[in-house]
């Protein structure tokens, strides 16, 4: 008998056309049947948003003249709910990869992260999800991070993950040999010192800019995503949806907050 | 002495036009000083999207003929962060209060909402912050709500927040007499049955809408923000963008991930 093949649905967040989503897609083809459903433009820092007050449009997309993936006129969530409820409603997937994103998705940044976004909407819909990104905003190669996805597909559909729980993979801009091993992390509390560049349009008007750059803090000790990368090491944040601060509650309770007090 | 006046920074994702925020505006004038800086039109869904690749242009904003606050062509987080960065530069505020939100923010919806990324944005920036909606899709009085936040503000500003954490607050869209207690909750797992109609537009192209009803899980318990407001009760949950599933962090070391295994 042969073994069931794998069904994978890849997405991402810098859009169809994105050469790291392509490489994701040569490796993991290796592996099974793959799947692409992604952006059909680039949707960095779209947060968790999905398209309601609109209709979402699905176009085949090809690349060297072959089929390669299904582009929408939506955000990377919206791209997991269409795959999974309309065009693989009868054939569910196995896995879910996002990426492979060109730039770290660390620290806060997470929270803004279309990439994030796409596997935590797979782990919502209870498809094992993670999301990789590549750590730098240059010019990179993307096949150290796609051989390690393929790597890491087998062994997370091995091993599991636990409910509302994706990993959250961020691989160092370096060669394979320079990398040097893989480290469990927290997710960063690096903030962003963020200014607003004001600036007036050609008419005269005003408008505003964000702009701003990561701050590293030393106190956040050596364990977080952020941290490892500037080691060249592989960063895996496990993440969950379940924001409630637990440890909180207890003295949450104690304000004894009534209605009319 | 007189004591100093408590300001107050105020955003939503219905949009600086919707009735749910000036209703909160006019509760919180009688404790401070209250600036309004809202989406120009409606961002519900948006999660915690950030305009990066276009300018945010803020207009004056005037109800009843007089000014009212700022709207801006931009996301809820957008707002916070103008307001704190470029607007309210020199005079930071206290606290923030995203809202009144017309509908709930509760399991799932939290990750998805505006109105939670308001209050996410605000706590990042290290100012106290709490979101509130009203939870019904139907008509509604905001004043019970809007009351309900004025006293929690003053709480909230004694009391204080861990860092990282903010509340959610949903309420009951019941008269103040009706309600029956306030609850501490959990943020529940409540699921969306999705679908996407497909549907063909009036020149014979496909388009798809997203559809879908929440799925409320018996197994979930009493103590959840969904449960809790069936009873007629108004449901605190304090949320934390730290979304690092800790319990998982030993288990996931014990995969003993190398870079080429």
């Amino acid at each position: 008998m042969t073994p069931k093949k794998i069904r994978i649905l890849i997405s991402n967040d810098d859009g169809i056309y994105a050469p790291g989503i392509y490489a994701l897609y040569k490796e993991l083809k290796k592996i099974g049947d793959v799947f692409v459903v992604a952006p059909d433009n680039e949707k960095s820092a779209v947060g968790h948003a999905i398209t309601l007050s609109s209709p979402l449009r699905v176009f085949p997309f090809k690349r060297n003249g072959k089929f390669f993936g299904y582009a929408v006129n939506g955000t990377p969530a919206d791209c997991v709910k269409i795959a999974h409820w309309a065009l693989l409603k009868d054939q569910p997937v196995d896995l879910l990869v996002s990426g492979i994103n060109h730039g770290s998705n660390t620290g806060i940044n997470v929270i803004y992260s279309g990439t994030a976004s796409a596997a935590t909407e797979g782990t919502i819909l209870r498809i094992p999800s993670f999301a990789i990104s590549v750590a730098t905003y240059d010019p990179v190669d993307f096949t150290v991070a796609a051989r390690f996805a393929r790597r890491l597909a087998r062994l997370l559909l091995k091993k599991g993950l636990p409910p509302e729980t994706f990993l959250n993979v961020n691989v160092p801009p370096v060669s394979e040999s320079e990398i040097t091993g893989v480290e469990i992390t927290r997710q960063g509390k690096a903030v962003f010192a963020e200014e607003f560049d004001r600036r007036v349009d050609p008419t005269g008007r005003t408008y505003y800019w964000l702009t701003g750059k990561k701050v590293h803090l030393e106190r956040e000790g050596g364990d977080t995503d952020d941290q490892v990368i500037l080691q060249n090491k592989i960063s895996i944040t496990p993440i969950h949806y379940d924001m409630t601060n637990y440890n909180f509650l207890d003295e949450l309770q104690n304000w004894n907050i009534s209605v009319v007090s």
